[in-house]
């Protein structure tokens, strides 16, 4: 199935208000899904709908929450997400600290109660629009072991960095697992062995058989493993929510969300830095034309492949597998708004 | 060569401030010095002395410089280093950022001219110390290449970050390369070869020859390049200092140094979130006792091993090779300060 973008975007919005949510809510939460399917990222595409929906329809989501956003010190903001969508409280988040940073140089915004962000990049993304440094973090499901260790304890716990350049901003967007889930789960899908060093069996030995995964490794090894503890903890600190497997709610439809999600915002003229957006962005230039690792593709700027993946996704739509495609026409029915 | 750390401390000191340097700037340099030899990073300890004199005979360190810190917005300070030791111009930088936040929730600062850091730990230890969230970033002389390129382009990015908790605080250190290249050295003295993925050589191929070494590869691949790259420009955009090959000074003796380093502080209590010192304690506690993976020797917190090996340096004392202690010798005679 080949959708456009305003297709989709119809699409979940109809899918949404049908379920209660708030027509503006609907908007928000779709775009989320259609950036993570334009950019590829089809496991954090129009593929959660059927997730998202159930989870409204026992009261983990409350499609019209608006967040709370209290400033207790001048440059940190404390936000209750009210189990809002996790697209709308972040949204909210990283604009207070955007707009924060601006006077006091340096802001964030930490958030608990809210529901899965989705794709990290865009939250970065709105602060580089802004001229802005902008950094979003989130912890969730313990799917990782800990270097060393057997069991999952950590969660993929992305990070997102994006800063301002020419044409377009650096966006780093990444997980701190080797892998996906999704990817683990696709390759058993398909009948495919994992790469080395994915995953761990129940034993704790790297394996490369799908299906006798219980861990997903994290990627670079011990200081691959520090970042993904560290993000753990600097999100569990500043938002007061749950640590390793007391994370739930991201994935599942049986509990509320209990991960916790940090946004920090630098404006680096407030600071009184010198404008370095051409010297940065001659240096990516640079990066961009070094000769290239034989055997390679050459050097890759963060965010380049996605805003090209993206281009050509609005030239000639959006792919989505059968299977998804019907799970959104069932709750299409179910929602009574099938054309 | 064994010296205790009382005598490692006096050694410095007698030498830095016979350079010229006023006792209490000589009392923080070595401090950070022997901190390095007390937890085994002896490639940031005492062997550094010759280099950081030479620098001081040059001009490019003058070791009477107080740093200047502007505070142009509530949040964030700009602090130009004016060519001081590192670790002095760090620890105020550091201070300051952690005497802000008390009041604003987060606080930063962003350090320009100042000399090479050392170790970066101590920097978030100082947070920590004070019930923070300390997070230190520093660029480097270009030793690394991007992912998919092939010349070094890229500085050893270090980052740490410390998380207050109970006994001890977590404090992740590392660098955003592979090894460093004191590591690559090191093996190319003993004559054995590197492990695969560290290195590449004049062509760009993954080489486990020392001598053939001309970049040091990024730890976790793409995303390991994608951090490394990060650092790099944040640190740049928010200090206005230089990028890739322009960084200079930190290594060699020839020139001023050009790097930049920041410095971040986040004050929880002020932020108003809960007190999740107890939580993240007993889950670091849960981590140190999950069972180990095969062949392993189970799972460490950052932060742990450092805080052992310095607890065994203060007793047995701190080892020295003869080639270093000889270097040492060789500037307390020219010092006159030999005993």
């Amino acid at each position: 199935m080949l959708l456009t973008l305003q297709a989709e975007l119809q699409l979940i919005e109809e899918v949404l208000v049908a379920e209660g949510a708030p027509q503006a809510r609907a908007e928000v939460q779709a775009h989320w899904l259609a950036e993570a399917d334009l950019r590829g990222r089809h496991s954090h595409g129009i593929q959660r709908l059927p997730v998202i929906v159930e989870r409204m329809r026992r009261g983990h989501i409350d499609p019209g929450a608006e967040p709370a956003v209290s400033w207790s010190s001048p440059a940190a903001a404390r936000v209750d997400g009210r189990r809002g969508f996790g697209p709308h409280v972040g949204s909210v988040a990283m604009l207070a600290a955007s707009e924060r940073a601006h006077e006091t140089g340096v802001a964030l915004a930490a958030v608990h109660d809210a529901n899965h962000l989705g794709i990290m990049a865009p939250y970065a993304e709105l602060a580089a629009d802004a001229g802005l440094i902008g950094l979003a973090l989130t912890t969730s499901e313990a799917l990782v072991h800990p270097w060393g260790g057997v069991p999952a304890m950590l969660g993929t716990n992305p990070l997102a960095i994006a800063v301002p350049a020419t044409p377009d901003p650096f966006v780093l967007d990444m997980a701190t697992s080797a892998v996906s889930m999704g990817l683990v789960l696709a390759h058993l899908h398909r009948g495919e062995p994992l790469d080395e060093g994915w995953a761990l069996d129940a034993d704790g030995r790297p394996t490369t058989n799908p299906a006798a995964v219980r861990a997903i490794s994290p990627f670079g090894g011990a200081k691959g493993y520090g970042l993904a503890l560290a993000i753990e903890l600097l999100v569990a600190a500043t938002t007061g929510t749950a640590l390793g497997a007391a994370v739930t709610g991201t994935l599942d439809v049986e509990t509320v969300c209990t991960k916790g999600d940090l946004f920090l915002c630098v404006d680096t003229a407030a600071l009184g830095a010198p404008d370095m957006v051409a010297s940065l962005s001659s240096y990516l230039d640079e990066l961009r034309s070094t000769p290239a690792q034989p055997g390679t593709d050459g050097v890759a700027i963060p965010g380049d492949h996605a805003r090209e993946r993206r281009r050509r996704s609005l030239e000639v739509g959006i792919e989505l597998p059968d299977a998804v495609w019907e799970q959104i026409e069932a709750l299409r029915s179910e929602a009574g708004t099938a054309a």
